[in-house]
């Protein structure tokens, strides 16, 4: 399981503040989660949400004071940019970015609550369809969508995926995704506050892609 | 017209043999064309396209002597990398390359020559399609030509996509054809020659992506 432990999230302070600096180093673990996906079509994702915590970390590093904590960047962001906020800058980066963070958290609990298709119980396809819709649907116009749809059938079935979440050791499944529990703990708690800073800041935008 | 006359090739000397300098300048216009296809879909393919471009100049710019001509690429690549070769390297670039070219030709040559679908004879779908067919399907497995699918309902309009080509400036149907007919003299001369080129050296692969 080293490829989620590498990543682990850190817990949060009770104020739900989140450090930009650690968050950056527990998300930038995250994109070779899409090589476990094993199809090359999963490039363009990757390279979008690099995309994302590039831009939030060139923002980080031009003032790591100023910018010390993800709530800081979007409330001066908001005073800077006035009326083009909040798509601009870092906090239209992150608000991407907390997207695909959604649907790997969405995936992986599903995965560790054990849904499958009965029909196809070595497959993801239902699990990844469910983060995606939850998720990112509502953002992507019927082009995007229906791209999804295509793309989906170069997912992995369940015990690929598994094994390359664990970077191709030997791993017992029932250890996989126990620890798959584990890295949710302070995952799922992270997503979560950055959704509820947007929606408490109205940083959140529905226009589709 | 501007878009296509910025990126005018060069004529090729008798011996076919095509200056690196000179054709990595020319073809560093064309990934802007496909931003006039006019939809952000399309990214992950300029992107690509970039990819290739970037590679071929970091092997020229290591050494310009060595590398002046494409011909002397493949030949000391190939000496290079033994059985690696041509799976590697500015050869495997170039490769995938000249496939996006021959895409951009056979898409211009088709609307040039005036083809299109009677029943919608301002989509340029149908000109697509055939550029895609002769070009690259053959290299695609079938998930990937399913997203080839998908996307092309991104496609812009013939209006659209020829006013875009012309970088917004108002002109004349006809006007923007002719400078088609123009650019294309020089461009198809170019990826023939590298075609004949990968021909000959027994450079080609097949495989699917
Ligand atoms: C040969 C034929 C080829 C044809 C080519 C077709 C190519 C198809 C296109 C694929 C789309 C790739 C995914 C990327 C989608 C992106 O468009 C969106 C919005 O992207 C955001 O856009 C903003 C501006 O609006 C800023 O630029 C953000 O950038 S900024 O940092 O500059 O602010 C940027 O992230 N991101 C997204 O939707 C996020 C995607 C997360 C994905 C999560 C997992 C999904 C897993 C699916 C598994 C099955
Ligand atoms: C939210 C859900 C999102 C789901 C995400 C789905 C994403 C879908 C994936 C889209 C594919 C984008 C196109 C890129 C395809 C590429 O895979 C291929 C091979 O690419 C080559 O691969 C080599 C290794 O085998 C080297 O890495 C080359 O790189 S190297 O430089 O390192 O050697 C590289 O170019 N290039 C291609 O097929 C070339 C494509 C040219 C395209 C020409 C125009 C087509 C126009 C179509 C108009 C309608």
């Amino acid at each position: 399981m080293a490829l989620l432990l590498d990543q682990q999230f850190a817990p949060l302070p009770d104020t739900n503040e989140i450090a930009t600096k650690t968050f950056l180093e527990s998300v930038s673990h995250l994109p070779p989660f899409f090589d476990c996906l094993g199809s090359k079509v999963f490039a363009p994702i990757k390279a979008d949400i690099n995309g994302n915590i590039t831009k939030i970390k060139a923002v980080y590093d031009s003032d790591p004071v100023k910018y010390e904590t993800l709530q800081q960047i979007l409330l001066i962001e908001k005073s800077t940019y006035g009326s083009e906020w909040p798509k601009v800058g870092a906090t239209l980066a992150l608000m991407w970015l907390k997207r695909g963070l959604r649907f790997i958290q969405i995936l992986l609990q599903s995965l560790a609550d054990g849904e499958r298709d009965e029909q196809n119980p070595n497959l993801i396809r239902m699990n990844i369809t469910k983060a995606y819709d939850q998720a990112l649907k509502k953002y992507h116009g019927w082009i995007v969508q229906k791209v999804f749809k295509a793309a989906l059938f170069a997912a992995p079935c369940r015990s690929d995926f598994l094994k390359a979440l664990s970077k191709d050791q030997e791993v017992a499944e029932e250890d996989c995704l126990a620890k798959i529990c584990q890295f949710l703990i302070n995952f799922t708690t992270t997503v979560d506050a950055i959704y509820e800073m947007y929606s408490i800041m109205n940083a959140e935008l529905d226009y589709l892609v």
